[in-house]
C-alpha cells in the first residue's frame, strides 16, 4: 500500500512555519505498514491542489491531504476533491454536528460562515474533530482512499486514531496487508551524539533492523525500525533489536518512545516515595513546568519557585546576603543554599537550584553566558554541579532544565526503590 | 520567476525528521522574489527522484534539490540530475578542492569514497560548503536552473548567500528580475479565528496584497503578503496594508512577526515602570517560563512560585485556609488569594494567580477539566476571571498561561505609560 501526502497551505511554501504535519503523517502512516513514496506542499490555489491531487491519486492508494478545510474563501480543499472525484458537495448531517460541537462546548452561537465546514462531497465519512471545527473527512476516491484533515497540527494529533480505524478498515475491506514497518526509539541524555554513536557502531551497519541516531538539545535518540510482513514479526524483530540497544547503551536509556526524561524522572520519584521542589533562576520556571508535564506530578511535586531578583533568593528561599555578595548569585554556594532553602521551604525529600547566566546579557569573562550550576539537595546536604552550556538564552535555558532533569535522575537511580 | 523545492531523503518520509530544509529554503526563494509553487519531497530512489525532477523543471525556471549529495551508495542526486540533463559526470578540481578542504580543516587523510563528492555533472558551477563534504552545485538546465544542495540544513545554511549570488546572476544575465515577495504577520490573542476573519472579510477577498489567517492555540495570526517589481514598493505596499488591518483590529494586535505575546507584555511593563510576581497552581512554572524568555526580563520580573502543593499555598503565599476549605484550591477566591499573596511576597507592583484543573484527572461535574481562573492583583486589591479551555493536559496548561498573558496586558494597556 502506497501512499502520498498533500499538504495545502501557501505559509508552507513561503516557509513561515515548519510543515509538521507532514513528519507527523509521514511517522503515522509508517506506523500502520503504509509506505509514504512523496510528500506534496501546494499553496492555497485551487489549479495547483487539483493537479496535485490528480496526480497523487493516480500513483498511490492512499492520499493523506492537510489544510484547506476551514471556513474562510481560501479553504479550497473540499470544493478541488470534490470536483476532481465528480462528487457533488452537500451538507452532511454528521459534519454539522462535529462544527456545532464545537461552539456548544464553548457556549458560542455558530457563525454562519462555519456550516461551510459542513458540506462536503457526498458519501464522505467524517472524522470527529476534538479541538477544532473542521471536521475531517474519508472519501474513497475509485480504488484509493483520501484523507481530507486540517490544518492546525494540534488539531491533526488527535483526529489520528479514527482515521487510522477508518483507514485499516478500509484496507482490510479491499484485502490488502502491507508490511508492516515498526520502529522503536531509545532515548539518551548524558552522552552526546558521537559517543553513543561509537558504542552502537555495528548496530548503525545493519540493514534489517536499521538504526540511526538522531540528535537533539541535551538528548541523542536512537531509531530502531524494522519491516516484516506481520505485526507478530515486527514485535519480535523490535524486542531482538532493543536487547542489541540496551546492551550497549545500559542505563543511559531514560526512556523509549513517546516518554520524555520528565516522565523517568516523575516514575522514580513515584517509585522511591520522594518529594521535590525546585528553586529556579535562569530557567525560572521551566523545570517546574516540566516536572509537572507529567499527569500525576502531584504526587511528588511539591513546590517550585523561581526566584529571579536577589530579593527573591534570600527573603524567599533563605540565601544568605553573604554568599550573594561573596560569590554572586551564579555561584555552586547559592544554588546549594537554593536547593537546600526550597527543601525546607517545602519540607520536600529532594531540592534542586538551578542558578546561571542564560544571555544574552550578564556574563563577564569569568561567568560566561552559558555558565550554569546545578544543586541536589536531600536530608544530609546539597551538591553543586556546574555546566558550561552553549546556545541562544531559549536553547541554555533548555539545556540547564534538561541537565538538571538528567542529574535528578541519575541522583534518584542511585538510591533504592521504596518497599 | 518560479521555483519548486525538492527535498530528498527517505528519513523525510519516514517523519523521524522535521523537513528544516523546505521551510528554510523557501524563505530564502521569497526573500529573492522567487515564488515556490510547490515542495516535494522523496526518499533515496532513482526512479521516483527522476520522475519528480522532470516535472520539477517542466514546470519551474529554478528547481532546488536538497539532499542525496553525500559519498554513499544511498546519495543518488547527482548522477540522476546528470542523467535527466544528459550531461556526462567528471571529476572537477574545484569540487575536488571542497572535498578535500575538508578534511584538511581536520587534519585527517581524504577517504577514497569522499572523492565520489567531486564528480559532477559536466558544467556545473560549484558551490562551497564551509561545514560539511559535499559541494553543492549550480547546473544549467535547458531555459531553467538546478541547485543542488546537500541534506544537512546546518551545512545548507552557510551555502545560501553564495547560492544567492549565483542565481541571481543567473537571472539577470537571463534578463529576468524576481518580483519581491514580502510579508508581515500581525498577531491576535483576544479574539478567535472565525471574529477575526468577520473583522477583515474585506481584505481577505483581495488579491495584492494577499490577506490570510492562521489559528494556533490561543493566537490568530494575520500574514499580509506583497509582490512588487521592486523591495522600496513592497515595502510601501506593506506599510498601507498595515494600516488596514490595524483600522480593522485596532489593539486586539499585540504583536508583528517573531514578537511574542510575552515580548509585548514585557515592553508594557518596562514602559510603565511596573514590576510582576506570579502564582501559578496548574501551569505550575510555564507562565514564569515565558515572561523571563525575554531578554531583559529581569527589569520587571522579580519572582514565580509554582503552588501545586496546597501547603505551597497557604505557607508561602498566604492564601487561607478557610478559602481552601470553603471555595476549592480551584476558584476565583484561592486565585486572588495567590495573586495578592505572591504581589506581596514579592513587593511587586502586580501579581498574577492561576488555579485550574489542568486534567487529565481531577476534574468534577461542578469543577471539569480545563476549568481556570486568572487573577490580577495590584494595590487596589485583585479581580479573577474564569475560563473554560479545551484540549488535553498540556493544552489546557498552554492556553492558561497564554490566557494570563492576554489579560495581564490588556490590565497593563488601561494603565497610562510612566512619565
Amino acid at each position: 500500500v502506497q501512499a502520498e501526502i498533500l499538504n495545502v497551505g501557501t505559509e508552507l511554501l513561503l516557509g513561515g512555519v515548519a510543515n509538521a504535519n507532514a513528519a507527523r503523517i509521514g511517522r503515522w502512516l509508517a506506523g500502520l505498514g503504509v509506505d509514504v513514496y512523496r510528500q506534496v506542499a501546494v499553496g492555497d490555489n485551487p489549479v495547483r491542489l487539483a493537479n496535485a491531487f490528480r496526480r497523487a491519486r493516480q500513483e498511490a492508494d492512499v492520499v493523506v491531504v492537510t489544510g484547506g478545510l476551514g471556513p474562510t474563501q481560501d479553504d479550497i480543499t473540499r470544493e478541488v476533491v470534490a470536483s476532481e472525484l465528480g462528487l457533488p458537495l452537500e451538507e452532511d448531517a454528521e459534519a454539522r454536528r462535529v462544527v456545532e460541537g464545537f461552539f456548544a462546548r464553548r457556549g458560542a452561537p455558530v457563525p454562519p460562515s462555519a456550516l461551510r465546514q459542513a458540506v462536503i462531497p457526498r458519501g464522505a465519512r467524517v472524522i470527529p474533530n476534538p479541538t477544532g471545527t473542521a471536521p475531517g473527512l474519508i472519501v474513497e476516491c475509485g480504488a484509493g482512499t483520501a484523507i481530507l484533515l486540517p490544518g492546525p497540527p494540534a488539531e491533526v494529533e488527535p483526529m489520528l486514531a479514527d482515521a487510522a480505524r477508518f483507514l485499516l478498515a478500509r484496507l482490510a475491506a479491499r484485502g490488502e496487508a502491507g508490511t508492516v514497518i515498526a520502529s522503536r526509539t531509545f532515548k539518551v541524555a548524558e552522552a552526546g551524539e558521537s559517543e553513543v554513536e561509537s558504542r552502537i557502531a555495528d548496530l548503525l551497519a545493519q540493514a534489517n533492523p536499521t538504526f540511526a541516531t538522531l540528535a537533539y538539545p541535551g538528548e541523542v535518540h536512537v531509531r530502531v525500525t524494522v519491516k516484516a510482513p506481520k505485526a507478530a514479526e515486527a514485535d519480535g524483530l523490535l524486542g531482538e533489536a532493543e536487547g542489541a540497544v540496551r546492551r550497549r547503551l545500559g542505563d543511559l536509556i531514560f526512556a523509549v518512545d513517546e516518554k520524555t526524561l520528565e516522565d523517568a524522572v516523575g516514575q522514580l520519584l513515584c517509585d522511591r516515595k520522594l518529594t521535590i521542589a525546585v528553586a529556579e533562576s535562569c530557567t525560572a520556571g521551566l523545570l517546574a513546568y516540566r516536572l509537572t508535564r507529567v499527569a500525576g506530578s502531584s504526587a511528588y511535586f511539591i513546590m517550585g519557585v523561581a526566584s529571579y531578583a536577589n530579593r527573591a533568593k534570600t527573603a524567599v528561599l533563605g540565601v544568605s546576603e553573604e554568599s550573594l555578595a561573596a560569590c554572586g548569585a551564579v555561584s555552586p554556594e547559592v544554588a546549594r543554599e537554593m536547593a537546600a532553602g526550597v527543601r525546607t521551604l517545602a519540607a520536600a525529600d529532594l531540592g534542586v537550584g538551578i542558578t546561571g547566566v542564560a544571555g544574552p546579557a550578564g556574563g563577564t569573562a569569568q561567568k560566561p553566558v552559558g555558565l550554569v550550576y546545578v544543586a541536589i539537595a536531600d536530608a544530609a546536604g546539597a551538591a553543586a554541579t556546574g555546566l558550561h552550556l552553549h546556545g541562544d538564552r531559549e536553547t541554555v535555558r533548555q539545556r540547564a532544565a534538561q541537565a538538571a532533569l538528567a542529574m535528578l535522575r541519575r541522583w534518584v537511580l542511585a538510591r533504592p526503590a521504596a518497599e
